[in-house]
């Protein structure tokens, strides 16, 4: 089969690779009809993720049909339409007990495209497939589908539940990229009074009002906390969504938030940040991190048939399986190309 | 008559001054049977909370008689026992409301010997006084009522219920002054399988045992991340509870908690910290601060009725009110006098 | 003034009575703008309601303009324009400190309309003004305020909030008069993937239709358990609101939920429903009751604002205050006149 | 091997039987090594139970050691010592990824010696394995640990957990039977002010003593209302468990709860209840049922490993395996013999 191969810094081809097999009775082999790219995928190209050694099949997101299931899979057949989540889990462990698949202590957590071959390919090998895929719903596209396989579990778990965010809040969500518009989708189940993206790209925070968010503030030229203020005399945002990943809009996100506020950060971070506990330490903030779990994929799978959340908009590029290199340079390029999701589709 | 007077950076004096009237129809005039020093009033004194004007008088815990009240007020009348908290509470406002008294919006929270004057004095002027008092319930003697005036609502608000501590958790301390103590006994009450205190003095460690922690760690000798990782099969503490204030001790304090658990803060900071998210971001924490509100009172004081709580455990030495001095000077050396709290009665 | 005055069962007349004075120094005297009839309101001309004596002033919503103010009043002043809500609150009991105004100990809870007079009236005394009315905001019609009195956060509060209504839950509504229409209104904030509207009366549930229900169900001619079981795999809802008050409807919301779902009691019940234990007390189900707090009513006028809530759908007839005893016919004869809320206005 | 086998109403046998044989890879063979008798037993026993076919061998409890385990199993080895838990679970429906294993949808639930061969035999066969047995910790003795296959998780996740007792709250649990003892051992650890045990057995309400009852009420000759009422001024309790499974002791639950109040039923029903909504409708309560699920063995092991929780209280007999017929009388006849639980070992 041909897939997507990490060689290494800078280096990776679409390419012959052999087919895979099962290896464990837990496992499943998928025939992948859609598949896309995310942005820790780039991270991984830079080098930033040494766990991910060359020869490595990137990818962790996929929906496709069932090849074939080891014998100790008991919920799947050959033929089902899945869709592969980000996160495999063991389904027996403490954290998975919790539905924390994030933190499995038994093998799963991220692994796809990570420690194990991933879902850019023709085919995939998806271990502890009884908790690792979900059924696909008829009537509803695979490229829409796919979206759950990450990007909106992300944004609603990890900000906007971690957030709690409450009918009325006042939700900032720093950084509008693809992760902070899953955020401002998920925050709009419960809705919120304001929703306020802050971004330094206009056409970020153009993208952010089609998604919902009613205020938007270019930091560089407008100061956040000044708007955030203005909408909660003076006291701050109920919640706050990082979404971005570096100290400063960390830093940014605490500041912005309300005394007994949230702040829920989603953003990857390469380096520490500094909190500031000499302010921090008498106003009753709230502080989350987290890796997805994917715990919501059913709740999100039934918003999206039901159109409650229209999965659609994020997806800005379609291509074709062989068009991998392409779709990857559109996707990094997203500054000039606008690209949010590109989805690769046999 | 006599108070204790704050007069600058490190001069203090139990001098004469005008009594305390009424200025506000919500006011109370207690006359103060029994007070305490708070470690606050320590910093106070060494300049480090420039709010408090010379002047001043000290001191925002007592329990005591009303002497008169204004007109305004609904639930207390002359020679009524009460606690006076640390917390005063306008009880109205959008946070009063919610219980968080110690961020009232309109004139509360902490003002006691810090914007008005306090109650290191023989009578002593309440505002709000309908929400700023509990009436002393009988039986029990003014000096464990006093103890919850400040120190056990701040170590089960602050540390025990913001960290969501659950029967059978794994619980470290860090930092066994009183506030850690406080933590340790509010902690107590809902079955930690362990409570690990860490401190860098045995004194305090072997304070600790006698409050309940089962495991002491002295982090001049010992590694306490070891010791955690020992009792929790290596994935670190399900709550850990920062009383202290320094970076170094919020810094271990992060890192002691397992994936998916709570630090809370405690310790009152006069610097930033380190937050470690290049390493933290994936592991699902929950970091809360807060100031103490008070709300527990209630509870705490069954508890303290029912003898669920001892308090009597706090009290170290018991002075006159006119021994004031020489009660500053034992509980500033506390590290040589053993010290926990000071208290002072007519 | 003039006002309605309640004479008994079956008898009332809008007739001449003295204006109300300030008796307490919490009182405020507010001038009735705009008020309105609930369903509660006939209970009490049927005699259901014994507490209300002949005299009696009815009705317990209102908004309009602070006349005068009682010396301890602190947040209102003359001239303030706010919402009477019908729940007041001594704002200091063990109740109201948990924001339970409704089982408020000191006096307050519902007391307007039924132990003092109402607000049926050109001029109204209102208790603890300080916790039982709230500012309206700026640009926002009295009428559309006045449907936060009483409607709005009783839907919101007993159904939505007790039955912990989640994105993509599928809810059943029973019974589709007033206060069913508000629960499905305060569902659609948190993005139910359905909410089942049962009735027995197809235009109440076409009204349901025009607030958010996406099936109705006409349970004289449908089995609503078969429909609720069709959307769910055979479990039955995740929460069930009801609605009506009388035991039938009771029985079918248990009957309708799903093993670990919630049924939320919003109906005014005159008698005891049975409780089919032999069947539940292995069904994982949560049953609650309430009267409404008004705890929510800043933030439903928060969503009113921003137009998240669109207040405006309750209203089907407006009238004059002269215009009482037609207003009082339009409503009590709903199921003809297709009355939701009949608003009164000077 | 031997077991204890239903014949139909009131039959019942210590007898050879075939041995146990997996059937399905997940399953696993444990060899008892001590086991115990349920009042749920009982009810068997006297055909209330339906579902339980003659031919079947009864018991949902053991302690024992893992003879060999189908091709599928994960988590456990021959020679493991493990606990097996009343409620078996798949692991992987929408229910048991909630930890609500007692509402399995693919088969677990509440199935040994129910619809399948159960533990009072030598040998069992135990589906599911990896989710529905726990490795026993080593220094605890075999009938301690029998003690969380059943009675304890229901009181404490059933009772203390559903009703959500809180440090400082007045619990009242009606029914002093094994069941209420658990709940009151549950609800001791998260400090209640007061536990009320309530029954008509003065046998019972002393040993209810024992395990930690503050209060005792004997309902044939006191009114636990009148009891309640007055270490409540008057309010009634903030949580109350019902531990016996008849509509009068339910109702008197109901009854003893204050507004606001929680009401937890334990108890196993064969009729329904009266629910008098006609005075509960305004009481803000929450009603909760529930099958056990297991969730909390974890946590309870941990407790009982470190002594927190003394298992020990419960086993009032010790019978070796060949006694069956004999602890079975013991049990039956609990007013006179004083048993709790009994315990038979190899």
């Amino acid at each position: 089969m041909r897939a997507m191969v990490y060689h290494g810094p800078g280096q990776k081809a679409w390419e012959e690779v052999p087919d895979p097999e099962i290896t464990d009775d837990g496992d499943a082999i998928l025939r992948v009809d859609t598949t896309t790219i995310c942005g820790t995928d780039l991270h991984i190209l830079k080098g930033d993720v040494p766990a991910v050694a060359s020869g490595r099949i990137l990818g962790h997101e996929a929906v496709g049909v069932i090849e074939e299931v080891g014998d100790g899979v008991r919920t799947l057949r050959p033929g089902d339409r899945v869709l592969v989540s980000c996160v495999s889990a063991c389904g027996n462990c403490r954290y998975c007990r919790e539905g924390r698949y994030g933190q499995c202590l038994s093998g799963g957590g991220w692994i796809l495209g990570h420690t194990i071959n991933g879902t850019q390919a023709e085919y995939v090998r998806v271990p502890f497939a009884d908790h690792s895929v979900y059924q696909a719903p008829d009537g509803v596209p695979d490229e829409e589908i796919l979206m759950l396989a990450d990007v909106l579990p992300t944004g609603y778990e990890v900000g906007v539940l971690n957030g709690h965010v409450r009918p009325g809040d006042v939700v900032a969500v720093v950084g509008a990229g693809p992760v902070g518009l899953s955020a401002i989708t998920g925050a709009q189940l419960v809705s919120p009074s304001h929703i306020v993206a802050i971004d330094l790209a206009d056409a970020r925070l153009e993208a952010a009002k089609g998604f919902g968010a009613d205020v938007t503030v270019n930091s560089s030229r407008e100061d956040p906390l000044a708007v955030i203020r203005g909408l909660t005399t003076g006291l701050g945002a109920d919640v706050t969504i990082e979404a971005v990943g570096v100290p400063a809009t960390f830093e940014l996100a605490v500041k912005l938030a309300r005394p007994g506020g949230r702040i829920a950060n989603v953003g990857v971070h390469g380096e520490a940040a500094t909190l500031h506990l000499e302010d921090q330490w008498t106003r009753d903030i709230t502080i989350t991190t987290g890796l997805v779990d994917t715990y919501s994929t059913p709740t999100l799978m039934r918003l999206v048939v039901s159109r409650q959340i229209d999965a659609r908009k994020f997806i800005t590029h379609n291509f074709g399986l062989d068009d991998f290199p392409e779709a990857y340079d559109v996707f990094a390029r997203a500054a000039d190309t606008g690209a949010l999701k590109v989805v690769l589709s046999r």
